[in-house]
């Protein structure tokens, strides 16, 4: 169920109903719209009874959840979640979010070399793996800590914000401590104890959707986060599993315009994972944006063909700054701009 | 096999060649690019002997072909076929193709309605079944012939081209008097008695993929009608079947780039039948067109929640024209113009 | 609509609710059952009046029909039903039907090697394609009609019921001639013009599924070929595409008790295009009759090594004799026999 | 690489090797067979040099490993695993494992009820989830430790082994001290952290396949348990997503001859996630045994239809008796037996 405040309702009226929620054993999640607070309450079995509710002072009315879904869903908060992650980078907002950088962060000079091309082609947002989950366990698995060092001096010399995998429980807080934004994998997107845990984090967390995650398992592995207190998350297309073989996985972009009715979370794609081919990466990302996107990650590597880990979708820093340009042409079209 | 003439190879030696060929039993397809013409050999068991070619004059060289379709590839024909439709409208070309008009042909009433419409916006071709395949026996199965004489008037009030899909060999023949494009449909994509005659036909023929097809089945059922003697053929996406359910089908606009790789031949998306949803049909023609497709064919009623056939995946003429304005601004970042 | 006749309506009173269907301007379908015939109605648009037929003698009820397909579905029939192809071989009943054969007619010697060793180990029909549906335009597409009678003289020499694939309208004649059962292919599952065609043979149709259809799209294929009047249909599993690759296709077992809840026609199983790899064909095709599938469909080839189609999932005699008798233990446990 | 030990080498011999090994700062998996001992050597990047070991006393030969996976594949150990815990259970062995239990301990009257009925039917192992991966945050999540604790109870009065997932790290040590065999879901097939830990346990792993992993995927995911260190890992068909909309879930039984050739792993199937609907576990349970696999995990439940989760697919316990029936006629086919 969702309490919707009045539109001046007080700080102390919307206090005051989380109070009484809690009084039930129940847990509140005061969401602030634009026009007015709803507070979202979990942990019920079976329906909630309004009438509890509905003559505390400043509540407007009380709303009964029609999808599985209560914290990301448009009911609860009709605007479009923008994520501020200061120095004027916001994801959601008007500026389409651009994150790009190398699978993996394999030295300090790798890192750096496409580091400062990508902020030179306009990237506010930096990714790069220090913790890799791979299908074999003999593969490059990542530098771990020294890994999250590299990324920590990225943002220090190149002012990008950085957006870093956590595989695990155990990673997150070192996650944290360096990172902007932590990412949840495809194959971590229903590893339930690690959505709790990001869950309990102050940063805001990218999840991306499984490789065969329905929309709806896709919210709600987010629900997940939100139910625990973090607001924060954006959704990712990243390509899913299908019999086509041209390539690695199928871009599903009608997921961005369907994510959009659903849910006020913001949602970028994926074109790297999405195609596995570099010569799509860059069709699709124009694709991804003119569908409406959110903003995008790629996989930019100064020297794809020797990368420790997805080279083969890695596109070159002259292919990014071609890409950022056309970007700049679509993104006026949906009332977006770049910087 | 390929037999490579050279540039200023005659008419007379691209026919000795030609002749060669059938004296030996197989079939010679001579296939004019831009500075030469190829010589596509099929109907050969096992490999040809290049040497029984490369004396004849005018001969450049021979060249085996290194995928199982032999008439479609690039290595054909290096330049993307573009198939002209006579008042200057052409679809492969600078111009983006947009059909655009109702699934079934109604009533002369509702077809007209829908051509003035999409037709004040900008469109140059239109499309609309007279024949429709149903899942369903007991579903409206189309107008047959009489819808055919409302798509030949609209041709001759408006200008417009006529897209229109032939169901088995018996409608070839009507759709080939009434039509100007033969619509091949998902469902028959592998119909190989259709392709064949279809591959006899002096119209252009629209292939789309069928719901389950690889890239490689979409390019190898286009060339079963190349093999016949039509080059004029427009591969068209328009959806797959995999495991999500938030639209109808999986559109795979991966496969647009993926085509213009392998194949000379152009390659349209269908966004109604790709996503099934209305409100899902603008965003994925936008990037559908960012993604590099040669053009759009999208179902367009006046009326769409009466419709007999997909109303929930047809727009509204207003919603079209919204579209046709936005691709405006889209396609020159593709090197694309539109009316 | 169903009208239910009682259980001891005359031939009489049966005739004059068809007349009185007919005289609608709709069409009867008496389907006679073990205790009482139902009489299906189509051709209508929206519901049917349940009093027009009520009050007429031997009527004992009206029953709307709650799914898409009418004729097919266990509401109009609860008795599965049984083909009988006469010399005491039935598809459907107690005894299993086995059909075996090479994937295509290759020669006399070729077919008349397979048929002896099949028919030796108990099979009682014989498969062999004599048009192939094929990929490419360039690959073996069958002997035709002298592959329809070298099927017709195994007929006569070894008393084995043909089983062979009409591919268009147009083989429909020839096979209809040669053959005792047309097969409709999984590619042309929704060629409708083809439905209709061998709806009006006099023969029994064996429809496959699609490698993309729902069961419900299966179910109305069939409904095409019993709304022209053709009730003897045998629907067939011969696998899903889906995106594992360690099998050409998915075999999906468990549609064959779907199918059997649903529908009263009987179901078999290929496992050779069902896992397109030889030794898997032996362990699914026990699996298939432990699921209870009223039968199967196997390519047996006397070299599969050199086979002109198909020959990778081909088994030897030899192994098809071992599988029959594997199946003679497992058959029981189902209620079935084998000869 | 394997280092393939000769028929007679000794013990000390065997030491020797794995000292040489990991004096190259390499890992060494000694992988005892029937008639030899193959030594994996994992840990290196690149090829490994042959020659360091051939002319140590009691080496056979060294073999490259042609596939990704090396310790789980059939070169490193021709003989199916079996994984003996106790009591005469074995998994992988003639006798048929099957486990069979609730989804979740709900109750000790819940599970003992289950309990009881299951083993009087034959089986010999219980299982029932104390930690479950729920799609929402607001479902039932398990009994967690209590739950464990109850299953404890259920094998001392049963003398039932007990089989129950762990859902993360944390939850691996209470189930290691409570259960028998360590579930690990499909959704965490690809949570390579759990994969690790489950790896240095000394309880064997039953691993399940993610709905969308291809078979080598599901290999990889065993050789990361195996590269740890724990060698008894059985592999679990439970379904995989389609289109396909009868079923929860496409049960993929020809995974299971395909494990067989590649692995010497043992398989069992998952019939009751495999297909989601109760109607068709009994059928799906006999195909599976008679593809093959060499055991099943149902879920029985006494009350399905009051059950905390999945109880559309969990069997009454009779219906469960009724199987048993069935496969020990069946299990003699495949030379196996059933208690």
């Amino acid at each position: 169920m969702l309490v919707m405040m009045k539109a001046h309702a007080t700080r102390e009226q919307i206090d005051a109903v989380c109070d009484k929620i809690a009084s039930l054993g129940l847990h509140a999640h005061p969401i602030p719209g634009e026009t007015r607070t709803a507070i979202g309450v979990t942990g019920n079995q079976g329906p909630v009874k309004a009438e509890l509710f509905e003559s505390l002072p400043g509540v407007g009315e009380c709303v009964p959840v029609s999808k599985p879904y209560k914290l990301v869903g448009r009911e609860a908060k009709p605007e479009t979640t923008v994520i501020d992650l200061g120095d004027g980078v916001r994801i959601g907002g008007d500026e389409l979010a651009v994150i790009a950088g190398p699978c993996a962060v394999e030295s300090p000079e790798q890192a750096r070399a496409v580091a400062a091309a990508v902020s030179a082609s306009g990237a506010r947002l930096f990714r790069g793996g220090a913790y890799k989950p791979r299908t074999s366990p003999y593969s490059f698995q990542g530098l771990a800590v020294d890994g999250l060092r590299i990324l920590a001096a990225i943002r220090a010399e190149y002012g990008l914000k950085i957006v870093t995998e956590a595989i695990d429980v155990e990673s997150v807080d070192l996650v944290e401590e360096y990172g902007d934004v932590i990412q949840v994998g495809a194959r971590n997107m229903q590893n339930f104890s690690l959505l709790k845990r990001v869950g309990r984090s102050s940063r805001p967390v990218l999840l991306k959707r499984g490789n065969a995650a329905t929309l709806e398992e896709l919210l709600m592995a987010a629900e997940y986060i939100l139910a625990e207190g973090n607001y924060r998350v954006i959704l990712c297309e990243r390509g899913i599993r299908t019999f086509a073989d041209h390539t690695r996985n199928t871009l599903d972009l009608s997921v961005v315009p369907a994510v959009q009715q659903l849910s006020h979370l913001p949602i970028i794609v994926d074109p790297s994972h999405g195609t596995g081919r570099r010569d799509k990466v860059i069709p699709l990302s124009r694709a991804a944006v003119a569908a409406g996107a959110d903003g995008l990650i790629v996989e930019v590597h100064n020297n794809p063909e020797e990368a420790l880990s997805d080279g083969n979708q890695s596109v070159h820093p002259h292919e990014f700054e071609q890409l950022m340009r056309e970007l700049r042409q679509i993104a006026p079209v949906l009332g977006r701009s770049l910087p």
